[in-house]
C-alpha cells in the first residue's frame, strides 16, 4: 500500500467508507500541484475526527471526490489554552500564528493594546495559516483565529475560571515559573505588543485577579519569540508536555 | 539629556572618552536614515565592553565620528551554548538565528546532514542577522555564526567536556527534562533537519557519550519553532534564566 505523503484539512465529517467531495482550491492543490491520480492516497483530518487515510476515488480539474479508508490517528486536542498577542508585521503575526497552532494553543486571540499599531487583521488569512501549520505538524486540531478584540474589553469580561500568564518584559531577569498547582485548568497566555504596555494596562493587568505576571529570561524577546518561549513554559508546567 | 533610541554593534573599543570612527555603511544609516545631527545620542557595544552612552561628534555622508561618554550597562554574556542546526528555507534561517541571538546562545553552528538540502550557507549574512538581533534585544553580546559543518565531523572530534542536547522527533511525547545537576557546564543543542535524521546519524547520536536525547511536546515541531522552544528548555532548567 502507498505511503500517503499529503495531509489535508477538510470541512467534512470523516468514518470508514465516507466519501468527501473536494472544493475548487483542494482539487487544483492535489491534482494540478501534487499531481494525484485515483487510488492514490492522502490523509486527511477536519479538527474533530481525527486522521483518516483517504484515496482519490475521482478526480478532475474543477473538483474530485476522496474516500475514507482507515482512521490513522485519534483525535487528540491541545490543553485548553488562548493565546493572546497584539499583531505586529505582516510576516510575523503570521509567524505567530503558525507557531501557536504547532505548539498546542486551542484559540488564538489578535488583541488591540494602547501600543498597537493594528486597527484591523486579516482574519481568513491568520486562520488559513493554522490550517497549514496543522497540516504541515501532524496535528489533528485546528485552534481557531478570533477576530481583533480589544484588551481592555477582554480584560473587564474576563471568564472568572481562566488563569492568564502575562509575559511582562518589565520583569526581565525575573522568574519563569508558574503555579504547577493549576494544571488542569483553562489557561490564556497573553504576549505584550512590541513596545511594551502602556501604564495604565500594566496596573490593570498587575491588579487583574486572575494574572499571574512570569518573565522570560533577561533579555528582550521579539514577540513572535516570546510567544514560542511562553507556550514552552507552559506547556511544560501546565500542559501536555512530558517533564 | 536625549534619550538614545538607536543600539549600533560597533567593531572597536569602548570605554570613556573613546572616540569610534563610523564606517559608510553607519555612516548612511545614522545620518541618511535615521537623520542624526552631532550632539544626538546612541547606544554602541562592541561584544566586550557592554554598553555605552555615545554622542554624534562629526556627521557626514561618507563617515562620522562618535564619542563615547558613560557606559550604561556592563557587558553580558550568555552562558556557553552553542545552538547546531540543519539549514532550510533562507527566511527560516535567517528567522533561527535571530531567535538564537534573542534567547542568548554563544555560538551558532549550521550543520549538514545525511538529509540536509544546502550545500552552502551565506555566512556573513547570518552574521549579520544575528548582530541585528543583538541590538534590537538589547543585548551587549553577539553570538558568532560558524561556517556551515559536517554534522558526522562535529560529532567525531566532539570536545569531550560539552553536553549535547539532541531534540528528537521520534521521541514526541517522551520527557522534555534536563539534568538539572549539569549546570555550568559548557553544552550544545542539536535540532534535526526537516524530514529528521537518517538512521545511521539517529544510531550515532544515541551512542554518543555527550548526547542527551529529549522531547519538545507531542507534536512535530517546525525547525526554526523547535530552536526556540529548544532553548527555552534549556535556559529554564541550566542557563540565565530565573525560575
Amino acid at each position: 500500500m502507498a505511503i500517503a505523503k499529503i495531509r489535508l484539512f477538510v470541512e467534512h465529517p470523516l468514518g470508514e467508507g465516507q466519501t468527501i467531495p473536494l472544493t475548487r482550491d483542494q482539487a487544483h492543490y492535489l491534482f494540478g500541484v501534487m499531481r494525484l491520480n485515483p487510488g492514490d492516497p492522502v490523509l486527511l483530518f477536519n479538527g474533530q475526527d481525527g486522521e483518516w487515510r483517504a484515496t482519490v476515488a475521482e478526480a478532475n480539474k474543477r473538483g474530485g471526490l476522496l474516500k475514507a479508508d482507515e482512521q490513522t490517528s485519534p483525535q487528540r486536542n491541545p490543553p485548553d489554552l488562548w493565546l493572546l498577542f497584539a499583531p505586529i508585521k505582516k510576516a510575523r503575526t503570521d509567524f505567530i500564528v503558525e507557531k501557536a497552532a504547532e505548539m498546542g494553543a486551542a484559540r488564538i486571540l489578535p488583541v488591540q493594546t494602547d501600543f498597537t499599531n493594528a486597527e484591523r487583521i486579516r482574519q481568513d488569512r491568520l486562520q488559513a495559516h493554522a490550517v497549514e501549520a496543522a497540516e504541515q505538524c501532524g496535528g489533528t486540531f485546528v485552534p481557531e483565529v478570533t477576530g481583533l478584540h480589544k484588551l481592555s474589553d477582554l480584560l473587564a469580561d474576563w471568564p472568572a475560571d481562566r488563569h492568564l500568564m502575562f509575559c511582562d518584559e518589565a520583569l526581565a531577569g525575573g522568574s519563569s515559573a508558574l503555579p504547577t498547582d493549576l494544571s488542569g485548568r483553562p489557561w490564556a497566555i497573553l504576549i505584550g505588543p512590541e513596545g511594551g504596555f502602556s501604564e495604565p494596562e500594566r496596573t490593570r493587568l498587575a491588579n487583574h485577579p486572575s494574572a499571574h505576571p512570569i518573565a522570560l529570561g533577561p533579555r528582550i524577546l521579539r514577540a513572535d519569540t516570546a510567544a514560542v518561549a511562553a507556550l514552552t513554559v507552559w506547556q511544560q508546567a501546565l500542559g501536555d508536555w512530558t517533564c
